[in-house]
């Protein structure tokens, strides 16, 4: 599959469009059309997808028309194979036939993958795709987690591939010359973990090209973590991805329910505030740009539901610049086949 | 295994001393010494376990003197095979000669379990035994986790044990009376997770003795926890507790990180620091008592390596208190055999 197409490259795809699904999250199409309209402002091309009729007011946007949508809460095999002139099943097509740079949605990410899985198709040699999630450092780029929910069920062979997009995708994207890897356990010792994580350990130690691994690390090091690419099975980086999302939120509750609560602290917290947002904004999701669908035959960003304006004009220029890159032809290049 | 011989209760058990490894935990043994102090001081009945010559002064407390101890990193089998004479094995063969209620270390886990189970033997009908960690709720009694690291490897049934004994672990600790109980998932669709997980949901679902099933969670669910007991694996369960806690301290460092950047920032820092202490301390595992093994025949209390002489007080109180209500008696009441 793929590859075998003739693909715009270099200059070309820096002036083709990034196809933006303006039916996906939480707060479709309004504040996606915002975020189009911010992005297209700063010099990114754009393309929004979708009915225009739902879409409504476009902000001087060129729109491709569908007649469908794939609802957030829908199953997204069914969908994608139901729904085939649905705006992520377009928005894929337009990338598959060089009509757009890359596809970026902030809704149903099982069906966001399944169409960029069946309409651009797969990287030669990848047997599995994952999603790359920012993990935040503070002071320096983000860490990156593989997978942090594309599969439920894993193999050591696809453990490894993904340690191997993991740092192609953090060199691309941070520029970390040299990515470290390490692998999500429950301890430090290679005799630690679950049957795949042991035997994903085995192999990543024996060496894997492209790979420069360093071992274990454990759920309190994923903030602020020692390694740059962090390799999970998708249910595991999942669970972890959210417990860490649920803990800063959690804190930052915490911390708000202290302030405020009487004259005293709420003149402290009136000066301390624009800092703890400043420090918030360094870790926030929303400037991340979003996950990243690796493995597949161009850029496809999948978005937060719950992404706003900002969030998607910041996804919409991680999307333009990696597709300006050609992230997909270096993956391509550095995938090697399992076993 | 155990149930067949005789064990004290009631007032018998009141009277009975916590057996602490004098030797377990980072700060051990001065720390872990005077936390017994600490708990002897506000009348909870403590022997300390160890070799007389590394534990010192014992600040009055009586010693039950043994010749070895087990390394933090010592492999936990191992060590309990060969080191019979451990403060470890030594504890647990208290509680099981009827001469302590409870044990409690601070020191290697696996070796802490590995000593209870084979010391004190499992309970009738449990397949495995699991770890059960409080999450913190601010403002009312903490979550449960089981498993949080006991079982690498699980099988439905095991889960649905977990799931009951962590409903007799939420009414016997905390107070609860009709616990709920959920599983730790991907997403809130019974469809969702690992085979390992939708089959657990198949069984929970279907109506298990003793467990008020009310749907998966997931990770961002953790922490101020809409169930009082969470399920799962322990490697899942490992990776989402050290998450959770690796976040915390994040958020923490980044809030203290903009305390005192200038004259202002200090000022305001010094009102809310108390406030910020107070918020955290409501959430601070050294307050929690620890985690607890569940499914042997006697009271096991697993405390964090980092242990403080408050924390150790802590979990000499929660050994001392669920050993007078005869937690393993009525975990024993309520498990029912797999399948």
């Amino acid at each position: 599959m793929a590859r075998d197409r003739e693909r715009p490259s270099g200059d070309a795809l820096a002036a083709l469009p990034v196809a933006l699904d303006a039916m996906g999250g939480d707060k479709a199409p309004a504040e996606i059309v915002a975020g189009a309209r911010l992005a297209a402002d700063a010099g990114i091309p754009v393309v929004l997808v979708g009915p225009p009729e739902l879409v409504g007011d476009t902000l001087g946007l060129e729109l491709v028309a569908c007649s469908e949508v794939i609802a957030m809460a829908e199953d997204p095999a069914q969908g994608v194979r139901r729904k085939k002139d649905s705006s992520l099943v377009v928005a894929a097509e337009l990338v598959r036939d060089g009509r757009a740079s890359a596809m970026v949605s902030a809704g149903n990410t099982g069906a966001t993958m399944a169409s960029a899985l069946l309409r651009m198709g797969r990287l030669p040699k990848v047997t599995r795709p994952c999603i790359a999630t920012p993990m935040p450092r503070p002071g320096r780029a983000p860490a990156v987690l593989v997978d942090s929910g594309a599969n439920v069920e894993c193999t050591p062979a696809m453990l490894v591939q993904f340690a191997q997009m993991g740092a192609v995708y953090a060199a691309q994207r941070y520029g970390i010359e040299a990515p470290t890897t390490a692998l999500l356990s429950i301890g430090e010792e290679a005799t630690k973990g679950t049957p795949l994580v042991k035997e994903t350990h085995a192999l990543l130690a024996g060496g894997v090209p492209g790979v420069d691994f360093v071992g274990n690390v454990e759920g309190r090091d994923l903030l602020d973590c020692p390694a740059d690419v962090v390799v999970s099975d998708g249910f595991t980086g999942n669970v972890a991805l959210k417990t860490a999302e649920g803990a800063l939120r959690f804190a930052m509750r915490l911390v708000l329910g202290v302030l405020g609560t009487d004259e005293e602290t709420k003149a402290a917290g009136e000066v301390l505030l624009p800092h703890l947002l400043g420090a918030s904004a360094e870790i926030d999701p929303e400037a991340t740009g979003g996950a990243m669908l690796l493995s597949v035959d161009g850029v496809c960003v999948i978005s937060h539901g719950s992404s706003s304006q900002v969030a998607i004009e910041n996804a919409l220029r991680v999307a333009h610049d990696l597709a300006k890159a050609d992230l997909s032809g270096r993956l391509a290049e550095r995938i090697t086949a399992p076993g």
